[in-house]
């Protein structure tokens, strides 16, 4: 399969995203060009424009990539083993953590995701329906399961989730790091009270 | 007392700041100089810098006296009539109406509120802190009365302040202005479910 050439397209293009990935950690995203990216592969800045048009379109893909690894960990609990309950505050706990190592320790990625937040990248608004539709899965399992009141799983995942926007939203978790209280444990919690009592 | 000196100074102390929220809103917060702030008032710059050692303590007092106005209505609503429910809900929902008018409708304010978020200016703590305040005094006042299940009122305020950090946060509600859902009364529906349940 591999020798195939769609196969071997997308293999390149792999190769130019993780390239691209690392020199952002290295570089900064917005200090590395087409050319670094070329010179690493041994490549031609042509032949890096035959898979992406644009700078751009690089900068998406690596976002994607990254914000792609969070979805999955999160669809991975979602299908794991626990009941409702257990595998919601795993979602949340384990975004949280991705999240921090991904755009708190690394400054020069979180200056990429601050810019794909002032600037809208679609792929932004792409993954928080990605996870909502996580968290609305589990919800409404939950429901199914007599652990939560009967109610619109849709709506109650997304006030979950938007209880829980300071440990899933790159900026704001840099700006609460001083605020300890409440941790995204407790607003779990408070969140799994509402859920059973219904509303 | 309007006669005695401390009452002129402050008298002028607060026309400063008047004229310079108005020019801010006028021309942008960085556009606007001393100058022009002095000008407006039929004073020299000199005088303006008797009462404001820095253009920076005109903007903290700028933000200051905006964000004084939402913390003045918020304390009317918590000393009001009508249950800690509906006080709590109306906080939530005077601080969103307020700060749309203040920071959203008006974008020229809402650009000092960017920069008073980067720069973490020391106001926007003590203006959560004091938001924080009102919502512990709420709802302890709803554990008293039987409303809400005994816990820790302040740790149970910081979960409502968090959870509907989206409705009071200008930066936030910008960027979130697109998701429409949840509102900020399905949100207080929620947290109150958690607050009479108990956790």
């Amino acid at each position: 399969m591999s020798d195939t050439a769609p196969a071997r397209e997308k293999d390149q293009r792999c190769r130019i995203i993780e390239t691209a990935e690392r020199l952002f950690r290295q570089l900064g995203f917005q200090k590395t060009t087409v050319s670094d990216i070329a010179r690493e592969l041994r490549m031609s800045p042509a032949n890096v424009y035959r898979f992406f048009g644009t700078k751009s379109e690089i900068n998406e893909a690596v976002a994607r990539q990254i914000m792609g690894e969070i979805e999955a960990a999160a669809e991975k609990i979602a299908s794991g083993p626990g009941t409702a309950a257990e595998r919601l505050r795993q979602v949340i706990r384990t975004n949280e953590s991705m999240s921090a190592e991904r755009y708190i320790a690394d400054r020069k990625l979180h200056d990429m995701v601050d810019v794909a937040l002032t600037e809208k990248w679609p792929i932004v608004d792409a993954h928080v329906e990605h996870m909502g539709t996580i968290l609305t899965r589990i919800v409404a399992e939950g429901m199914e399961a007599g652990e939560f009141a009967r109610h619109d799983p849709l709506l109650m995942a997304r006030l979950v989730h938007s209880a829980c926007i300071r440990y899933c939203h790159p900026r704001l978790m840099v700006e609460c790091c001083d605020y300890t209280e409440p941790s995204s444990d407790q607003m779990m919690d408070f969140c799994l009270a509402a859920l059973k009592a219904g509303m």
